[in-house]
Parts: C-alpha cells; structure tokens; sequence
C-alpha cells in the first residue's frame, strides 16, 4: 500500500563532504551533502546562499571535495553547525594544495578532488556550483589494485529525512553484470 | 601519504534509481546513479544524451525518481544494460501514476517521486535534468513514526571506481549534533 507523503526529496544516503575553499585569502571548509554527478567528470555542491564559503569559490572560480571517514564525524558535523565568517575551521586540519592554487584540501581526509568551477546554477536560495575534477589526491592506505576503495574510505553517508549519518554496508553484486541474468531469461 | 590518481570522480556512493518517464507515450524505465541534490526540494540526472529515455523528459517536462530495494538489484541492473529503443522495460513492473500524469512510477519501488522538469543543463555528452519533487509516494512499510527509514528500505549505492552495488550499513550519529561536543570544547 502506497502513502503520499508530500513533496518530499527522498534521494539519499548521500556522500557527506566537506567543501574547500579560500575565502579572502583564507582556507575554510564547510560540510555539505547535498552533491550530485554531472556527467562522470563534474559534481555539484547545492549550497545555501548565506553561506561564508560560496563568497570564495565565485571569486576564485576552484573548490575541493575532500571525503572525511567516520572516525572524522565530531569534526565533520562541527563544520556545517559553524560559519567560517566567525570561526577559522581550517585550524581543525592541516591544509595542502596540488594543483589548483587556491583549492585548499585537508590532508586528514582519505579522498581529495581539486575541482575547477564551470558553472553557477541559480537557485531562490541555493548557487549549485558545478565543478570539473582537475585532480584527486588519495591516502595510499585506500588504494586496492588501483582502485579508491570505498569499504577502506569508510565514508560518511548522510540523510535528511532524520537527520542522521550512516555507514557504508557491503559490497554485493557488480554493477553492468548481475542484470545479464535477466537478460539471458528474456 | 597522498597519492595523486589523476582526474577522478570519487564522488561515491550515490543511490541508484531507475528514473520513469512517458517515452512516445510508453513508459520507460532507466537505471541513473549520477544523480543528486540542488536545493532541499530539488534533484538532477546526469543522463547521457543517448538514452531513450531523455526524448520523454524533454517532451512531457516530467519525470519520475524510484528507489529499488537490492533485492531489486537483477531488474535495477538490468535496466541499465538494455534500452527501451529495443525492449519494452515497463513490463518488469507495475506502473502507477500520481499527481502527475506523465511521471510513471514503480509499484515495486519502496520510494518514488514525481518532478516537474525545471532546467535543462546541457553538457557534451549529457544532458542534467533537474526536477522539483511533486510529489512522494513510499511504501507504508518503509516509514518509523512518519518518517522514511532508509534502513526499511534498503537501497542499491553504486560506486564507479569498482561498478560495484553496495548496501547502506548501520546509523551511528546525528547530524547538526554530534559535532556539538566540539564545539563545546573550543
């Protein structure tokens, strides 16, 4: 039996992410989980207008994606319940840059993607930053046969409905395959 | 020590979907795994341009969200290695209609949303299609004290790095909360 629960946005878990940029000058983060894929080389960051951070990645046209694990989720939680207008949240991490110059990523993190900014969505009250990944940085201890590992990330998972953080389960199946089955039946 | 992986998108997990549209009057199922959040009220799709599927969306300007459960994993898969050029997808399932009278949805489906095309990014490969949700439809079964459990129902996360299926784990912290301690000690 179906209920109609209203208008409401059940599109989750979603990575939780905490967003880099330099705002007058100055590194500062801000953890964000509404993001997206574009097509497979760009992501998007839906980022509410009063927030200190957008001020930074209009002006330098560059931000980071940096993916905190879950032994990082006091401090991850602490940078979306502050502004950066009146507290340096950047002091929690240590700082680093690769190849963009003005996209400060933390180096605590296990997966850092330097992005450069291709288009601002115009939102009643959210600037969608559209990004394209110039370059990702990985501890590592994440790596399996070359591959970023998720089950070694340990990432943060987000939804809103309750307000909660999750964790990632197991890996079950292998995505373009398990569906062939089907295909032979039909 | 960071290692430099080139331009990678490690934007991962996502939730996989099987977006519903009205193709040449039919409805046709997609699996999307780039997806993502704008405003609170707002998803996109990155959809490559040569899906079936991405003719009706532009045509009805509407388009449906369903949330598979894994033990959906064989059909969710399977619509992402056929297209409804060749086969007819919709007989997977039970379709319905909500508000809308062109966002077929999936009776199957724990969840589903209904949206009204708002914009059209449109990138080389891809088109973005970003929706306002209408409207929410859930299995009753799936909802804890009003609210939608995602626990209950069980979704399909994708990664790319390892096209993998994975299963959302356990939920350890409160967000806007657990972050509060540390605030206390600065």
């Amino acid at each position: 039996m179906k209920a109609e629960i209203g208008a409401r946005n059940c599109l989750y878990p979603m990575p939780t992410t905490l967003v880099g940029a330099l705002v007058e000058g100055k590194p500062n983060y801000i953890t964000i989980a509404h993001v997206g894929i574009m097509d497979p080389g760009s992501v998007s960051l839906g980022m509410n207008k009063m927030h200190f951070t957008n001020v930074g990645i209009g002006a330098n046209g560059t931000f980071s994606v940096n993916i905190p694990s879950v032994k990082m989720v006091e401090e991850t939680d602490y940078c979306g319940l502050v502004s950066g207008k009146n507290l340096d949240k950047a002091g929690l991490f240590k700082t680093f840059f690769c190849k963009l110059r003005t996209a400060p990523m933390i180096e605590e993190c296990p997966i850092n993607m330097e992005c450069r900014l291709t288009r601002t969505v115009d939102f009643p009250s959210h600037d969608i930053f559209i990004g394209e990944v110039i370059e990702t940085c990985c501890d590592e201890g994440v790596l399996t046969d070359g591959f970023v590992d998720l089950a070694k990330v340990d990432p943060i998972l987000f939804t809103m409905n309750d307000r909660s953080y999750w964790k990632l389960g197991g890996r079950f199946a292998k995505a373009w395959s398990i569906g062939n089955k089907l295909k032979d039946r039909k």
